[in-house]
């Protein structure tokens, strides 16, 4: 992620402001504003703005005209009850901005999350740099036998090797040709004058989709968790998870209490089916693991999942 | 309006703190932060919290790494270019939250629109407060002849009097059923041991449409400049048009260019169709008034409105 | 739910015709298209269209240039397959449309259900008829004494008969001084011409909360699922879980696969968080269930919501 | 658009079904079901399913039991004044769902409209075709000199074709390592039985933008309207317009009514701001342009848009 002296200037030129204030805030996460958190190997995540704190999500609940909080103890008790009960609209009262760098086929599963506010770095007006994502050695993974959209191995030496020069060789190619086809020079004059430059709106097509994009993406603090939830999963692929995750820490810093009770309650949690909370039953009552598969009615994948949520062997 | 001396200290403490924060500031908005403007006759509109400013707009349409400002009178041509050309998502880039203390018939209009976020007082778990609105004797106006929803000349006399004794009753006497039939006292005990009191959540609907209730509602600016460009609106109905109204002074201090830009292209503006345009167009080529509305195709209410828009006797 | 003989003609014209369509049909709900289904003293859910079925959820979830669908036994296991994970875009593809009559309480729980569709019959425009909820006797609830926003005992006797007095004269009277300040008759000259009649938009803020409002409103299978998984719940206020019981049978006979899943992946199931998860793993291994409650962090509360979620007494 | 035989077979068996319903049907848009209509090179259009009509829209404003619909000129008044006032939400009482395959970058765009439910061929899941948009000759257009999102006139001989050869030669040898990154036959079983194949989450990014996608996608009418008033515009990229144009098509079978209107007020009608009001008023007076330029405020830019939309040279 190289930032140039210009970018790092403005970053550097906002994070030594300092403003009074009467709205809520949380040092945290000004200590946090602006500054990048890197992901992959050109991305970022950097917070830009936000609205509100666990307070807040007290203070809407209760409707009230000061602050809502009372003590510590009785707003973790309250949030952690509005988590529980699905309460959600609460959370919704905090707001939170991000500055985001990240590979266009990831920005295409991300976008999927509909509750957001969007503007992304716009290709038809503007250039796009020369960055690609290539993974790491690590992530090269095999396509899973067994999980038709999951990774299985990692890829290994000559194989590895070849993917990784057709990822970077293809990369650059087609790069080259869309700087050719777009005809400018760093002062938008025309590179070769012979020639007119394909419009920018057309010559982007031959961009590859690992060229890296980027975009002011806003969310609630509600929507924010349920997009976390999803991402940040296990069953997330590695590019946006890494996204995720990085963003996860935001949200500790920035209201640590909305976000303990979503890792107890969400993500730290499982859902079981009606026939799963039957098996559950039984088999606390003490009756066979395999006669209470039998009866179950469950798939032999749903079977295997519930054994591996309550972490025994199926 | 009169809040309690509790909600006033509340208020005042919180208007009484300054933090340091790194994130964009509104002098202005920070001015109004917390305070009640007062609306009908019980009802207020209060800002709790803000997020961005007319730089956000910039900085979002730019992605910028900064803070996307250059010069303001630069700023000042994008955002209206932006407000221009309908390129709404930089406006959703800031987000304003309010507290709002309003009628139930209001409340049910507002809540329409659907792209904010509401928390209102909860009626089935507390009690609502003993507050109606009662016109006042220059807004007791009779049913439009010519509108089927709209407002004719103001009542008078001895009907004007009926009317205000009318609501004024049925809302004491409603709200003094809904009490009997609560059976609480302000400590939550019985108030007449030898009942039990009827649930919250059944009582309420004794009361009137007029009873006061009160949100935090939370949306961004594109999408409150939409609501407000509704509810501004001549068309709207008084008693929701002083919300907007109120509301709209508090976007003048907070973005004023974006307001700017929004009097000038979406309030003060007009929209013409196709037969309007070309009917204009005839108007202008100094055409026969006459002729070119019976020429244009438009019906008999269409051509006054055309008329009216464009300032000239039907 | 006194439908008027118009009504009742209007209602079975539609019910007679039949057009060819070369669009899925489900003849389980053509058989209840248009019908009432009584809710409530005066209220109804009746369904006026809809789109798709079972095989559009799978058609979609493929991608399929046909209906999507093999044999009935893989589109179950697609459809549970997509439940279970939370796969909810393909339940997206099909569309309801309601017909609602409800307390105007009852609608102001519903509209907070953002995505949905709805126009609502205007009392601005129109005179709302005289028809008011009043509950049966065995619906007037006490305040429950344990949860703040629930319900206790049935009120008896005198109380009883109290509340429905209260709530028939209540409604009766501000109904007639509605009717009064109106001053229109059936044909909509004034009643009493020495009056001008008061403006609708105003008259209606004396009508109680219990008095009948209806609208059309249009949803997904995806978000009338969570609609219903909110509103079907034992803990949802009973007025609006009639409506939504009403509305689950019509799910149940449009699109069956998938309601059976959402029964039992979801209403019939339970969500543990991360400690009730580690509880659950220590019972099923035989550990003491008071060792395992006082180990386990959750709260009285939370540890009764967990036995009784797992049929046990706490 | 090559569409496979098994394709064509799945298509015609859904044509040729006929079933009765009790529903609205269009016969105008029966006819279109299922049918692709071509776009671009290899993409497409094709309505898979519809809810409502233009009665439904009159059904839903006038919250009726039966079909809404009196006579045909009365609908169409009511259609006119809802769509003049921006009356919106009868609009969202139809529905429609297509099919659509288009080239990623197109896609990307598309997505950014929420207010709709999309189910995208899965790259992650399956092997996307070897089909990728190549512009035809008349549309490799330069990049404009005066609007920096806008093309210029079209590429001309030797730059002309070696666009066209960069395109199809860097697409041709991208989907080429796409296919040796993956090892798959079509059977799903490795290529190269000493490889193991790259996952498909992974050696999509190697892909070009060009590539052909689908999607399953559904709007409202009201929502749907307002897509194609901004893609269908003469602003919009080319690639995206004809979608919206074929679109438009299928709207105006549909919904004759609502789509009449649409295109009288809203595509080609004109918006007035303030300033721009005011100028015309002046204009109509007879002023003298120049003269009315010069007080009007108006920007060069904005000054020459209204002489546009007015036909005038400005």
């Amino acid at each position: 992620m190289p930032l140039t002296p210009e970018q790092k200037a403005e970053i550097e030129e906002q994070r030594a402001a300092a403003r009074p204030t009467r709205r809520a805030t949380v040092p945290a996460l000004e200590d946090m504003l602006f500054e990048p958190i890197e992901v992959l190997d050109h991305g970022f995540v950097r917070v830009i703005d936000y609205m509100g704190d666990d307070g807040a999500v007290v203070q809407a609940a209760r409707v009230s005209y000061g602050k809502g909080t009372r003590k510590v103890s009785e707003d973790r008790g309250l949030i952690r009850y509005l988590m529980r009960h699905r309460h959600t609209t609460p959370f919704e009262m905090c707001e939170i901005k991000y500055h985001v760098k990240l590979p266009i086929f990831v920005a295409r599963q991300w976008i999927r999350h509909r509750t957001a506010n969007v503007n992304e770095y716009s290709a038809r007006y503007s250039i796009l740099d020369k960055e690609f994502y290539i993974p790491a050695p690590d992530q090269l993974a095999a396509q899973s036998a067994a999980n038709r959209q999951g990774r299985g191995d990692v890829l290994q030496g000559a194989e590895a090797q070849r993917v990784l020069d057709i990822l970077r060789e293809d990369a650059d190619r087609t790069y080259a040709h869309y700087e050719e086809m777009l005809n400018e020079d760093t002062a938008g004059n025309a590179a070769d004058p012979g020639r007119s430059g394909l419009a920018r709106e057309l010559a982007r097509m031959n961009l590859t989709l690992n060229t890296y994009t980027q975009w002011y993406w806003k969310c609630d603090l509600h929507n924010l968790l349920h997009f976390l939830s999803l991402r940040a999963d296990a069953h997330a692929q590695y590019e946006i998870r890494v996204y995720a995750d990085a963003m996860l820490k935001t949200v500790e810093a920035w209201t640590p209490l909305s976000c303990e009770a979503f890792m107890d309650y969400r993500m730290g949690g499982v859902h079981l089916s009606a026939a799963g909370l039957d098996a559950v039953k039984k088999l606390i009552a003490g009756e066979d693991a395999e006669a209470v598969r039998a009866a179950s009615g469950l798939s032999a994948r749903e079977w295997r999942e519930l054994m591996a949520a309550l972490g025994r062997d199926g």
